[in-house]
């Protein structure tokens, strides 16, 4: 059966579905500066409300050692499958804020686009699923799959660390038989995709001291190492000419893949032109061998994120610094071991810091690839949604970035994840002026809404029906 | 005759002469930061006002295409020589603020040192020269030789571009037999030192360009060459692993020092482990070959002053960002040409950027090296009065900083300048809790005035007692 009035629903509410997400935009909600708590709290809240507001049942916000977890679902399609769906409400730093043509926090349509942060990522594309859900609540006053939501608040801490250990100690509460999640990206306007593979993730600082305070550059410049200088060489030499990580031991457990995936990428993936004009660089760079979409899927990659140390306000000041920071984050792909790499780059940096500095390593985050099989019958039915949704067929996609949730389901819970993704590659997610395309969000809507009724066929797996079980939080 | 009622007058005036030497350091002059351009016009009034408060005549501010100089002259000692007196009201950026432990400009005196940005570098020493006149010319009504001052705001801007102008314009007005000024390090407590060279300065700024807008390091790392990789990847070219800069051509005109002037400084200068500790380092660092002095001093070196690009804030923000900027100064020696090396370096720069960034470079200032002979008869009295305000004898010292107002003094007015410092190693100038050790201020207040009698019998050589001319600003 089609669900026709749930689509009609959708169609007709769109104007006000997006004055909805422009609220849920306005929370500054950044995990990762602390400054920001409250608002978190606050975002929780609102989506809590809404949540109940739209008929879930058991809503719940979940404190975890980090940023709460927002809990609803509805569970009375009795004798079909569970669906967990995912997605997080917490966004990057705003910065660099000048940067942005429009407040971050003040969401704006202009054309056919959403601005603002978490626009895209991911509060637009959380939203769709909820926008499905209510549209089939208000008109048939159920849906056709049970439900069982999870929206966190530290996925861009690195890791979500909070959701880890939410999932590991609720697995039996949190059981079902795939997980949906729409936090990646399309190839292009009108060319769906389905994520099957993400990077895992390894987040680290760096901290360079030399003297004991800053120096003037005049009295002690040549006769002391900068650790501006000193932190330079140590990351310079962390590549070589060819854009190869030269840390030893980094590729040994990088899986080779064989010619027919590599054909199967180059027959369905981004082509290099595609990637440098989404990027808006030039020319490229990165390991020879490669394409750029298999450098940025198959390949794992070592990136500075920030690098800071010394005067850097108008004019200049003739100093030596007494430190210099950076930040990096390292892409793993399968078969590598995060904490295994995290022991390699550890070792490494402190066998190339030089006697005449100090460092100091802090990992702040870590995730695993994921992986999922293409033939999965939740898969298969998110491209029978996607076609509906989109009026194409999505092409099975790997993604360059790191959804710890995915990795995190498959392996505490022991179900797929359907990565089912409406980010255009333009969108900006990450940087100054993020947006969402509202075609993308209408559309994105009415796939969920084709998706859960495709869902409620699954083979029920988890058979279970059970009443909410107790949490631990 | 002894200068016995001026030494008096400054003994008993100590505690005021502080309390006005707080007032000054007050005002935060920051010349290369344009919100301060109010405070350098505010302290330059009040400064002018004290020239008049003291007895100095001829006092005016003086316009110049950057902060305006403060004039004042007493030129009623009758067949006597000139002394051109320099010093200069602004001061370096107090940043980072947050590693000062008493604001930067609420100066505040603790034990035996007056803390705050300037304290030292140069108010301080510059105040010890108009509390000399001023016990000159309020118990004796004279001075005992003719004197012109000229204090800059803009020696922190790098090259004093507003000075050399001004000087350059004003030649004949500023005759005069030879400049003093206080603006350079003793060799430690009771250990005075009169600088006979320094060197020279460019201070550049790079930027390292990439994508148009930050990326997602997850969606492209690995793809794209990272701006700041590459800015690291450029810096870290710039040295040897020796420590010695690999600019082709760098080294080519550095002049080589005969035995005899080598084995002067190693007599007389500091030995590596005072330089050691004055930096708080655990080793040294740079060209082998050469003592650390040597280093700092004969020898070129080229510093790294700033680094900043991507996200710096708290936790980690997934980026690839979109530029980076560096800050690095060039410190030269006799016979290095500014003008020359900073085209070597500029075109080794653009030979060392790759072609998947792109680099911009702007310099901001440039001094020359300058260097004294030790014999004129003017350091040779600057000597005598150390002797006398001091009770030690100084030894002739290099210095790796740069006054560029001593290298414009010789240029355009072919005049020998004594650079008579008071400034103690551990004085922390251009860093966070600069401090004036106040012994030092009083002691340096008396050797001015010593010096003031001695350079009174100088051969008066720019035969001048004219009027003061009309100024070109």
């Amino acid at each position: 059966m089609k669900p026709l009035r749930a689509l009609a629903y959708a169609r007709r509410h769109r104007p006000r579905f997006v004055t909805e997400l422009k609220e849920f935009v306005r929370f500054p909600s950044v995990s990762n500066q602390p400054k920001h708590a409250g608002d978190l709290r606050r975002c929780a809240s609102w989506l809590a409300a809404h949540l109940r507001h739209i008929g879930l049942e058991h809503v719940r916000i979940v404190p975890t050692g980090h940023h709460p977890i927002v809990y609803g679902a509805w569970q009375r399609a009795r004798g079909c499958p569970t669906l967990l769906v995912y997605g997080h409400y917490d966004v990057q730093p705003p910065e660099p804020l000048e940067e942005w043509r429009t407040p971050p926090f003040e969401p704006v349509v202009k054309g056919n686009n959403l601005y603002g942060r978490g626009a895209c990522d991911d509060k637009g594309q959380l939203f769709t699923h909820l926008k499905a859900m209510e549209s089939y609540l208000k008109t048939e006053r159920k849906l056709p799959v049970n439900v069982k939501c999870i929206f966190e608040g530290g996925e861009e801490l690195g890791g979500s660390p909070g959701l880890e250990s939410f999932v590991n100690r609720n697995q039996s509460a949190l059981r079902a038989d795939a997980a949906l999640m729409s936090d990646t990206r399309m190839l292009g306007p009108g060319r769906p995709a389905l994520g099957y593979a993400q990077r895992g993730n390894i987040r680290f600082e760096l901290e360079v001291c030399g003297p004991r305070h800053d120096l003037h550059s005049g009295n002690f410049g040549g006769a002391v190492h900068n650790p501006l200088q000193a932190l330079c060489e140590i990351i310079a030499g962390l590549h070589d000419s060819e854009g190869r990580v030269t840390i030893p031991g980094f590729y040994d457990k990088v899986r080779e893949w064989s010619s027919e995936e590599r054909a199967y990428m180059e027959r369905t993936g981004p082509k290099d032109e595609d990637i440098l004009r989404d990027a808006d660089v030039p020319r490229d760079w990165g390991e020879a061998g490669y394409s750029l979409y298999e450098r940025v899927t198959i390949r794992p990659a070592l990136t500075l994120n920030g690098i800071n140390g010394g005067y850097n306000g108008a004019g200049v000041k003739t100093v030596i610094p007494a430190r210099a920071t950076a930040k990096m984050s390292i892409r793993l792909v399968p078969d590598q071991n995060p904490r295994e790499v995290e022991r390699l780059v550890r070792r490494h940096i402190v066998q190339a810091t030089p006697s005449s500095v100090s460092v100091k390593m802090k990992t702040l985050g870590v995730s695993n690839p994921a992986l999922v099989n293409r033939n999965h019958p939740a898969l298969r039915a998110a491209a029978f949604a996607y076609q509906k949704g989109f009026g194409s067929k999505p092409v099975f996609l790997r993604s360059g970035g790191s959804v710890p949730a995915a990795s995190i389901f498959q392996k505490s819970l022991g179900i797929p994840t359907v990565l089912m993704g409406f980010a255009l590659p333009d969108d900006r997610i990450h940087a100054p002026n993020e947006k969402f395309h509202l075609p993308n969000f209408y559309r994105g809507i009415e796939t969920s809404i084709w998706y859960l009724a495709a869902a409620g066929k699954l083979e029920n797996t988890s058979r279970q029906n059970a009443p909410q079980k107790a949490w631990h939080a």
